[in-house]
């Protein structure tokens, strides 16, 4: 098989991808270049940027587009299906991804709960003891987003002894396993934001969820209570931030994902001292990069045999 | 009961005393003007600063000498015994205090995996999804000082689906229960540390342990693996920990206790970007205040009635 990287980024894994894809010939080429060799691929592995009809239509080797990892924004999995060509993510959960996600929103609730920007300020002033923090054990949380994501968040919670109520779109059997005090629908997201201390928002991304999180979830919120997000920037209504920061209606925020990556250099929310950004790293760990190639490396394998690949989004359609 | 509150920094609690010891009277004094009303109290609660024969002695109406916390480094159980005054502290596990601790050892833990430091700096270079980090789920870490801060950071661990390996002085018939991989004796320690990717140190500070944690140590600990100790400053040699990071026997290490707190200004520590130091707030939270101002209160209203109070240190010796 031909497989093509899209994206120079790929290339500081060259020597994983040479061991991992042995007997398969191995490009790496920048987003400029796909157009002129899109024909010589049979897979391509996609980060999250744009793949649509504009390269399928040059692609007449393809066989699959495999996302490398789950957030499909770029991929056109339409156009994908009418060229023939299999659509595949990779799972979260089990592939390390979303235990990856799920410790840095835990880093984030403790961050704020110390309110560790303050402790540095107090360690260079000489004082010990101090900040007096909040410990999550026996307090309750909020999860909005029971997928892959949400699901390992809820678990680590739990082992930290805290009380956990859900909120998701559709109500699943599968919650009542969980361990989760209450779920609510998204509609009554209020009920679930009054009786929680943190807030973990790991909503997907999409129509619905765009600006979901708005002044009037603040509004909800308890008083001296922490945001975490992530999931992704524009689930989150940045003014309503904003203005549930002015107000004290929240007592910070800690955000992995942003409205804009990387943010300009002069935002405010950098300087803020109870704003804490990390720069999207929650994925981006030896877990994940090792999951997601073994994922990955299974699907090449088994479309290299004829056989459908794994976390397909269109092999329904292709099967008709 | 005249209730002496031994320190100033007490006095930010006072409206919370005032709540919780009705029908009590209430002093807070300085350290410095302890001796001269001493002889006032029926019970006094200490911070961590040195009781013993000198106040004893001019202590004509003492019934209780209560540690706040579990740490009685500074309170001389033996002389307490000889003036018929119960020594009490206030047990870490269930108030609060280990669970606090325990809560601080896994944000060190993931500020280490994640290069917290670093991805601040890559922040504001405008780099995202970098550095690449290391998720503590399906690693192992190893626990050092089985007690009850060891017990709480144990069940948060296995929370995050880690393995966890054990070090203790004493073998206990529970530690089969805690879901432990295995467990070492402290002579042990090498074979222990040898499997770990994060190393925890929980030890109680006395004569055995201190500087226990040496040379010898990181000498057997993995390439890449972190350090982080919740425990007290000195169970770690400093030097040993020097050196360990000059010749990159480890990759970093968190530390919310210190061999001098707070530290001088120009401590190298404080700037190395491997290291992270938080100003001792493991257990100064809203928990462990309120548990620990509930179980003083129960040992208050004990010693009122002439019971023996609770997490007694020398009730034993008293009695005979």
């Amino acid at each position: 098989m031909n497989i093509l990287f899209a994206g120079k980024p790929f290339e500081r894994f060259r020597s994983d991808f040479e061991k991992v894809f042995p007997g398969h010939a191995i490009r790496i080429e920048d987003d400029m270049e796909l157009q002129n060799c899109i024909s010589w691929a049979h897979i391509i592995i996609l980060r999250p940027v744009p793949f649509g009809e504009e390269l399928l239509s040059r692609a007449g080797n393809l066989i699959l587009a495999q996302q490398w990892g789950v957030g499909v924004e770029g991929l056109d999995v339409e156009a994908c299906t009418r060229y023939g060509v299999y659509a595949c993510n990779v799972p979260s959960r089990g592939t390390g991804n979303a235990e990856g996600v799920a410790e840095i929103a835990l880093m984030h609730m403790m961050l704020l709960g110390r309110r560790y920007k303050r402790s540095q300020e107090k360690l260079l002033e000489g004082k010990f003891f101090t900040p007096p923090g909040r410990v999550m054990w026996q307090k309750t949380a909020c999860v909005v987003g029971l997928g892959d994501v949400g699901h390992c968040v809820v678990e680590r919670l739990l082992g930290l002894g805290m009380e956990v109520v859900g909120v998701n779109r559709t109500m699943k059997e599968e919650f009542r396993e969980w361990g989760l005090k209450k779920v609510y629908p998204l509609e009554q997201i209020g009920l679930a934001l009054k009786e929680a201390s943190w807030v973990v928002l790991c909503l997907t991304l999409n129509e619905h969820t765009r600006g979901f999180f708005n002044e009037e979830c603040f509004r909800n919120m308890k008083e001296g209570s922490f945001l975490v997000n992530v999931a992704r920037g524009p689930v989150l209504d940045r003014q309503a931030l904003e203005k549930a920061l002015d107000e004290d209606l929240i007592a910070g925020a800690g955000m992995d994902v942003l409205w804009e990556e990387p943010p300009g250099a002069g935002d405010p929310l950098l300087q803020d001292p109870r704003v804490i950004i990390t720069p999207h790293i929650g994925g981006v760990t030896d877990a994940s990069l090792a999951g997601v190639m073994k994922f990955i490396a299974e699907n090449v394998h088994r479309v290299a045999r004829g056989l459908e690949p794994f976390s397909c989004l269109n092999c329904g359609k292709l099967r008709q």
